[in-house]
């Protein structure tokens, strides 16, 4: 069976992740489960987790870490117990030296015992805040996956890894740009307040209409780019660092939890 | 030369930890380099450094991470570039098999190629937000330490580390607990929200008046005891997890960073 965004809108996380895990979903997740918190995911062998947990660490702003597996074990305990990260994502990246060479809709194929599993949050999470505070959110409107661009802005490096910035883009009109800021600092550990409100070419963005990842969206006369941190910034390290070997999901393509939304607001 | 704590309140955090590094001062640091924020320690080999990060990231409300250090290297490169984690803390406790085994004021001596440096965040960081929403912090009228307790909260375990949660208490009057609450929770990396208000039995507590770290403090009619989340939490999973080798400060005697406690306001 196929199912609909619709379908899926106000379905139980574990009910989703059920579908998904059966085939019947292979999308990008915005607006599935609503009010449930989705994850992006880092999948790195025993000796490069270390490198990344700290590389983490001094990045909080793109990288909020919600939950770690166990070496070997694909069940994230905190966020969502009894899930598997293996088969419960839509879509899945495989990289082999900072390249990508495969897309899977399961990794079990490819799993092994010393795999860890990092799921960080998801700027998905503040977006439901923004629409109560009557916001609109472009990419919900026109259907499309949030356009995400690698900045110049440059990440602390930590061991093996380093890289840029990924930032993902909403158009706000100018009346509402400080209510956008205000209402997603109450989430900092899903990215929390904007890292930029603006010119995309202070922060190295040449073309918005052409980002890196995701879909494009139409900037209206009076709005205002703003640009918060993303969880697609690990892939950036990735590429640059290379790590023999490494699993992510797909970007828009999330890990959706059975954490709340509101369980990562602070106030 | 020695020091008064008014001599140091209004000395930015650089000159201070000189000053403590000189020797001219070895008690507790609340009240010193007012607006700078202060960080807990804990330093652990660096065959135990990935269990305790784990540890922190599954317990980021007892334990925000502010800076890590390279091995062997005693600068936090983040929080105070230039300053010496080995020197620039009043008072350390020296632990093995989880005993305190020594508590001296410099521990070079002691220093090795291995060991890592964790800075956590300090709730003495929000003291000041209080104070100047109006509500009185007990432990700086009453010129003691903050007192501190075991709680019966338990903490997420992490490879070999588990432990119960330490908490700090400030008697709050009835009309002012909503208040603390919500200007707290601008600053979720010192630890945020209260965790708990009201009993201390409910969280184990069996007498106040007798903490298990730091000084007591009195209730006065009609307020209410009221609990966060402290950074002394390393050291409880230390006494209970026993690694071989550990250095933390000393209860109350805290690393001042270059940062300022606004840059962990999250609003």
């Amino acid at each position: 069976m196929t199912y609909s965004a619709r379908d899926l809108a106000h379905m139980p996380a574990s009910e989703v992740r059920k579908i998904i895990r059966d085939g019947g979903w292979a999308a990008p997740t915005p607006g599935l489960s609503l009010g449930y918190a989705q994850a992006n995911m880092i999948v790195l062998p025993r000796d490069w987790a270390w490198d990344f947990l700290l590389y983490a660490t001094r990045n909080p702003k793109p990288c909020p870490i919600l939950d770690v597996t166990e070496p070997g074990d694909p069940e994230p305990k905190i966020i969502a117990p009894g899930a598997d990260v293996r088969t419960d994502i839509p879509k899945y990246r495989i990289w082999e030296n900072g390249v990508i060479t495969d897309e899977p809709t399961d990794i079990r194929p490819v799993w092994r015992d010393d795999l860890v599993a990092f799921l960080i949050g998801c700027s998905f999470s503040f977006e439901n805040a923004m629409l109560e505070a009557g916001i609109g959110i472009r990419h919900i409107e026109e259907g499309v996956n949030v356009p995400m661009y690698i900045s110049t802005i440059k990440c602390v490096p930590a061991g093996r890894f380093s890289g840029n910035m990924v930032v993902s883009m909403r158009p706000i009109p100018h009346a509402q740009v400080v209510k956008a800021v205000t209402c997603t600092s109450r989430f900092p550990s899903v990215h929390g307040a904007p890292v930029h409100v603006g010119d995309p070419a202070a922060i190295g963005i040449k073309d918005a209409g052409r980002p890196d990842f995701g879909g494009a969206v139409t900037i209206k006369d009076g709005e205002v780019p703003v640009f918060w941190a993303c969880g697609v910034t690990p892939q950036a390290a990735v590429m640059q660092s290379k790590p023999p070997f490494a699993i992510t999901h797909a970007p828009g393509h999330m890990f959706i939890a059975d954490k709340r939304d509101s369980d990562y607001s602070v106030l």
